[in-house]
């Protein structure tokens, strides 16, 4: 039976919506967000879109005032009453009222500030200037956007059943992978995958079916909306927004030397358990443990997001028993550019020695390689702080080609955490 | 939005219908049916399920409940108005009128006559008995319900993600058949794969994608039901069971050589144009078309059903040569057991030097070879005339392995129809 109501409603649509909650974003945005409204709550930042994958022209595929309406779709949101008590009474990481009243008062008044947008050589500027956590939390729904934007501009024009055997192919490929993680024992795994999806049904469609295909295995999505739809954990901790604002605001070499342990110290006051992972490289993973102060080798874990994945575990291992810690009492988060055949390798290589968890990104919501041409396969577009009170952020991390910043304060930087030799990695997403 | 009256009616159903329709059947049922309504309708007949595939034990995996359920309900059907309708409205090979009224009077006060369902050796025997013109419209849906049944005993128990990646991948492969098939230039294709199809569903699906990916190449469909749903040409001609039934009445060896010519005969009187095809292999082709009178040569082409197909199309036009025809006006039409491959070159041998065309059957509508396990696979079953008047029928093909009645029967019958040594062919589907 045709829904008359559904299709009438449909045909007054001005816009099909990417974006329809302030809580389809990352957890460990609202995460963080709530750590520098209490820390760092009148910084002013500039956010940024970078795209890394120049050869994908974003302006020349995408209609400008498509993307007005979407963005200033995203200003319209704010939190519903369902989102806010399911942020207020739900079970985070084992723990009740994550989320302060203080903080979930003020995020239920919140509205996303302004943006900036134009087009250059067929990129889109686009920027986001204010109060940290208010600028912060258009990190997601700004690359949603693009990401899903682009992909319509892909598939407009496809025929209904040419449509439905790309999807036919995505589904049957990404199940295919779920096969062969199905035979991994005491597999750990997380949906990362938002930041870079194909759209958010798919992504949707993606958890439900890692849900059915890995039962316990697949332990939660970091997407909040989802989780929420879903009913299962949302999943996160911190990412390198913090070290970086943190160090850019630092008045000297000796306060930005210690800036990343700061952002830590911050955290270890707010958060305990699993919530406690260090995310290591952000100025060289090496040089970050080797002077780091004690306390932070009893925290849970550690996420390796860049570099030699294995290498970065095993400078870990190393570290923690060189602190007398048991290696295999803590957590190593795998989560940068994985696809089954890395997830498969890592795992043989550390379970049993680590505990080993998956934060499985781009190529789970993503993997549109080969499809339409190759017009849909996926790009590095990244949403990043690049200023902090007027000041530049630099990123360093342990693959060269994912430095941000200056030059000038990228070299200050190298010596001030003392990053020698860099090994450049490719990055494909 | 949920339609809430749906679900309602859904948590209500008795069974879930197979066959909604009497016209959920070939095309060249109906035309055969309205011959015999006019030329045999009092002959009483036998139709007769044959599992060709034994290993497939029908019986173990489909419940005897449910088969009597959807075979009851086939008999509660009847011609709709929408249905009786389009049957005497509609234009048929650029025909109107193609069913006479009094036919149309009849089969809109029909319903299926009785079926006798027995259980023996993991198999099902189902038969039909009466008037030819009842009974005859048994045969596809007895097909369809038991295929269709099968597929459900199979898909029980699989999950939601699991079953859409199992058509998911049934969808890929289809398509990239289609996508090989586009590129024919001149082919001419159509669906005749109701008989062994999937599921009803599943057919319709098939059908529109070819609609969408072959354009114009694809030229309609056998079923009458999906060919009035989707607006699409009904196509099809004749069938074995006529040479069948009249050679089973003949009294006399004399009248026996003759029958399949009688046939024939009869439909020159009725049909004109592309409905004039040759059907010649029910006792051998090359002795058939020997014999035949030279009004047959004249008419618009032949169907290759069984053999070597290049073969039997290389046997017709050497004949319409000798008989002073021109074979690049006739049409040949390939039916039997194809895939793309086989399509690809019959239509590279032929193109040119006939009209060729493709009655696409089991390949269509029901490749899930390899998909779940392997226990979806097509498998051959077929519904016969096994008796006429009290008389067994003989068929005896161009392949051994499809020949079917008694043994002192198929001798005669070789001897009167000079049928020497046949080669035999594996029948999968």
């Amino acid at each position: 039976m045709v829904d008359i109501a559904t299709r009438v409603h449909n045909h007054n649509w001005r816009i099909d919506p990417i974006v329809r909650s302030l809580i389809d974003t990352d957890f460990y945005k609202l995460l963080m967000c709530q750590s520098i409204f209490r820390n760092k709550p009148d910084t002013s930042v500039t956010f940024s879109l970078i795209n890394r994958t120049t050869a994908v022209r974003l302006a020349d595929l995408i209609d400008e005032g498509e993307l007005r309406e979407q963005l200033d779709h995203v200003r319209s949101l704010s939190l519903s009453r369902g989102e806010s008590t399911w942020l207020r009474g739900n079970t985070f990481y084992g723990k009740r009222q994550m989320f302060r009243p203080d903080f979930m008062e003020w995020f239920e008044g919140l509205r996303l500030p302004a943006y900036h947008l134009e087009k250059r050589d067929g990129q889109f500027e686009l920027t986001f200037e204010g109060r940290w956590p208010e600028v912060m939390l258009w990190e997601i729904p700004a690359l949603t956007v693009l990401m899903e934007l682009r992909s319509r501009a892909v598939l407009k024009g496809m025929g209904k059943f040419e449509l439905q055997v790309l999807y036919a192919r995505a589904m049957t490929r990404l199940w295919e992978k779920i096969e062969r993680l199905r035979r991994i024992d005491g597999l750990k795994i997380a949906d990362f995958g938002t930041r870079r999806r194909h759209g958010f049904l798919w992504q949707d469609w993606c958890v439900q079916a890692m849900m059915e295909g890995l039962g316990d295995a697949f332990i939660g999505t970091s997407n909040c909306k989802i989780a929420m739809k879903r009913d299962i954990e949302a999943i996160g901790t911190n990412a390198h927004e913090l070290p970086m604002v943190y160090a850019a605001l630092a008045d000297s070499d000796a306060e930005l030397a210690d800036a990343p342990y700061r952002v830590l110290a911050d955290w270890h006051e707010e958060h305990d358990g699993n919530l406690r992972v260090i995310l290591p490289d952000t100025y060289g993973t090496e040089g970050f443990l080797k002077r780091a102060p004690d306390w932070l080798s009893k925290w849970t874990g550690i996420r390796i997001d860049s570099g030699d994945p294995a290498q970065g575990a095993e400078i870990a291992i190393r570290w923690w028993k060189e602190r007398g810690e048991d290696p295999s009492k803590k957590l190593v988060i795998f989560s940068d550019g994985l696809d089954v055949e890395m997830i498969e390798e890592l795992h043989a290589q550390f379970a049993g020695r680590v505990k080993v968890s998956f934060g499985w990104g781009t190529m789970l919501t993503n993997d549109f390689r080969g499809l339409a041409g190759d017009r849909l396969a996926p790009f590095s577009l990244v949403c990043k702080a690049v200023s902090a009170n007027g000041r530049p952020t630099v990123k360093l991390s342990d693959n060269p080609n994912k430095a941000m910043g200056p030059k000038a304060e990228v070299e200050r930087y190298k010596r001030v955490f003392g990053v020698g030799e860099q090994q450049a990695q490719e990055v494909v997403v």
